[in-house]
C-alpha cells in the first residue's frame, strides 16, 4: 500500500493498516520515509482526541493502571490508544516496555490499538516518531491517546511534550532513590494519583497523597488556570478510575485556548527537535576524523572545526 | 587568577586551584569560556592515571564502595578524585548526587578530590565538562580518576566513554524492574561487583553472582583481550577492595595498546559530541518561528527547513 491508500484506510478505522502506517514511519529506508512524509502530509489532526502522558515509579502499577483506565474509556464509547516512548538501551537497543501480555484485556479489545516504543534511536528520533503515531492514531478514529514511558529520566519531558494531559502514578513508600525523580515530574504532572490504595494499603496510600499535597504546596504551578490533585486509587480493583477520568476531562474545559496554544507551540517544538536531529544526523555520517586530528593537535580551533563542519554539512544537503 | 597562573598552580598540586579550575570551565558566561580553553591548550594528558567508570542500581552502595575504595587507593599511596554525571532533571535543574557527606571519610582526606556534577545542562555539555574535569584533575597530580553516574539510563555510556575501566555494582534481588536496566549495562562494564556481601546476605551475593555469570556467558564481548569478572564484595565492611583493586591493574596491563587506542577515540569522539553541542546550541539560540511557520502550514519541505537553518547558522558563526 502507497500513502494514499493508507491514508485513505486509516480514515476508515482499518487496525491493520494502522499497524502497517506506524511501521513506515518507524523505518529508517530513505523511500519509506519519503512515502512515510507523503502519508503525514495527507492526515489531519485531530481537534477532538485527548493526549495522556503516563510515567511512574517502577512498580507503581503503570500496565494495570492503562489496562484499567482504557477499559473504562472503551466503555464509555472511546477508541483508545497506546504508545509508549522508550529510548534504546545503550550498547543492545533492546526495549523494555512493549510487551503486549502486560494489558492482556485491553490488548484483546477492538477498540484498542497497543504499539510499544520504536525501539531504535536517540530519544528526539523516538520522540518524533511517537508524535507521529499519535496524529496516526487520531487519524484512524482513537479518541484517547496513552503515552507511557519509563520512568527513569529524560523521556518524561518528551511525553509531557507530546500530551495534552500529564499523570503521574506513584505508590506508597517506593522508597528514597526513587523520590529523587519525582520532583521535576512531579511539576510537569497535571495529576498524581497513589496507586495500589487498596486493602491493608489503605492508609498508607492516604498518608503518601497528603505527603505529595505537601510537597506540591511548595512547588510551581506552572498553568494557572489549573491546581493539580493528587487520588488515591486502586487500578487492580477498577476503584478512582472514574475520577481520573472526570480530573481530565474537566481539564479540557477548564484549559480552554491553552489547550490548542498548547498543541500548536508542541509542533512547534518537534519542528525544533525535528531539523536538530536530522543536523546532528548529518554531523554523526560526516567523516570527522581529519577536523578532529587538527582540533586535537591544537591546530585548529573550535570555533573554526565548527565552521569547517557547517561548510561540509551545506555542501553535502543540496 | 588567569588560565596560566591557574595552570602552574595546578601542576602543583593545588587543590583550591583545581576547584576552581572547575569552576571556570563550568561557567557558562563567554569571557570564562575563553579562559579554559586557554586553560586546557595548557594542560597536559597524562598517561599514568586511571579513569574508573562507576555505575549501579540504587541502593547498591555507590558512594560506600567509592569511600573504601577510594580509601584503599589513598593506602596505596594514589591521589584519588571523584567526579559525577549526573545530567539536569528536567524541570528543577537539580543534581540528585554530590552530597560529599555521602563520602565522609574520603572528603576529609588531603589525598581526595571531591566534585558534585556539573547539574546544569544536557548530556553531552555535562558529559564534556566532566571529561574535562578529569584532565585537570590528572594535570594536578591525581592517579585515580573515579566517574561515577546515577545507573538510570544514558549517563552510563557517557560515562563509559570517558574511563578507561567501568565498574558495575549490584546487589543480590534488585528487583526485576532494576534488572531491565542490567543488560546493556552489563555488556559495557570491564568488572561487575555483588556489593553488600556480608553476614547473612552471603548466600544469596553469591547466588547473585552466579546468575550474573550466566547470563555473562550469553552476552558479547567487546574487548578481545578481557574476559570480565564478576566479584563479590562487602563495600561496607572492606572485604575485597584489594580484589578490585588488582583486577584493575590487571586490566591495565593485558589492555596493552588498546588503553591508549581507546583513550585517543574517546578523545575524537569527545572532539564530535564538542561540535554537535555547539551547532545544537547555536540552533537553540535561533528563531525558527518564521521556517517553523511555513513548514508546518506545508508551504517548505523538511529538507529545504534544513537548508535554511544550516544558510543562517552559517551566517552566525563568523
Amino acid at each position: 500500500m502507497n500513502a494514499i491508500d493508507l491514508a485513505q484506510e486509516l480514515k476508515k478505522g482499518n487496525r491493520r493498516a494502522l499497524a502497517k502506517s506506524v511501521t513506515l514511519i518507524e523505518s529508517t529506508l530513505p523511500k519509506d520515509r519519503i512515502e512515510a512524509e507523503k502519508l503525514l502530509a495527507l492526515i489531519k489532526n485531530s481537534d477532538s482526541s485527548i493526549r495522556i502522558g503516563i510515567t511512574g515509579v517502577p512498580g507503581a502499577g503503570k500496565s494495570t493502571f492503562i489496562e484499567s483506565f482504557g477499559l473504562y474509556a472503551i466503555s464509555k464509547g472511546k477508541k483508545v490508544a497506546v504508545l509508549a516512548v522508550d529510548p534504546s538501551s545503550p550498547v543492545t537497543g533492546g526495549s523494555i516496555l512493549g510487551d503486549k501480555t502486560r494489558m492482556p484485556n485491553l490488548t484483546m479489545n477492538e477498540n484498542a490499538f497497543i504499539r510499544p516504543s520504536p525501539s531504535k534511536g536517540n530519544l528526539g528520533g523516538v520522540a518524533k516518531q511517537t508524535s507521529d503515531t499519535i496524529k496516526l492514531c487520531e487519524a484512524s478514529g482513537y479518541d484517547i491517546i496513552i503515552v507511557e514511558t519509563v520512568g527513569v529520566g529524560q523521556s518524561e519531558t518528551a511525553v509531557s511534550n507530546m500530551t495534552d494531559f500529564f499523570l503521574l502514578l506513584l505508590i506508597a513508600g517506593a522508597g528514597d532513590e526513587l523520590q529523587g525523580i519525582k520532583k521535576g515530574i512531579m511539576e510537569m504532572a497535571d495529576l498524581i494519583l497513589i496507586n495500589k490504595s487498596d486493602g491493608e494499603n489503605k492508609t498508607r496510600a492516604q498518608r503518601a497523597k497528603n505527603e505529595c499535597l505537601n510537597a506540591l504546596s511548595f512547588s510551581r504551578n506552572r498553568k494557572p488556570f489549573w491546581t493539580k490533585d493528587v487520588l488515591t486509587i486502586s487500578a487492580l480493583y477498577n476503584e478512582g478510575i472514574d475520577l481520573v477520568w472526570n480530573e481530565i476531562h474537566r481539564y479540557v474545559l477548564e484549559s480552554k485556548d491553552y489547550f490548542f496554544e498548547n498543541r500548536k507551540n508542541q509542533s512547534k517544538q518537534m519542528f525544533s527537535i525535528t531539523m536538530k536531529n536530522k543536523i546532528l544526523e548529518d554531523i554523526e555520517s560526516m567523516d570527522l576524523d581529519e577536523i578532529s586530528e587538527k582540533f586535537l593537535l591544537g591546530n585548529m580551533t573550535a570555533n573554526n572545526a565548527k565552521k569547517e563542519i557547517l561548510k561540509i554539512l551545506t555542501q553535502n544537503s543540496i
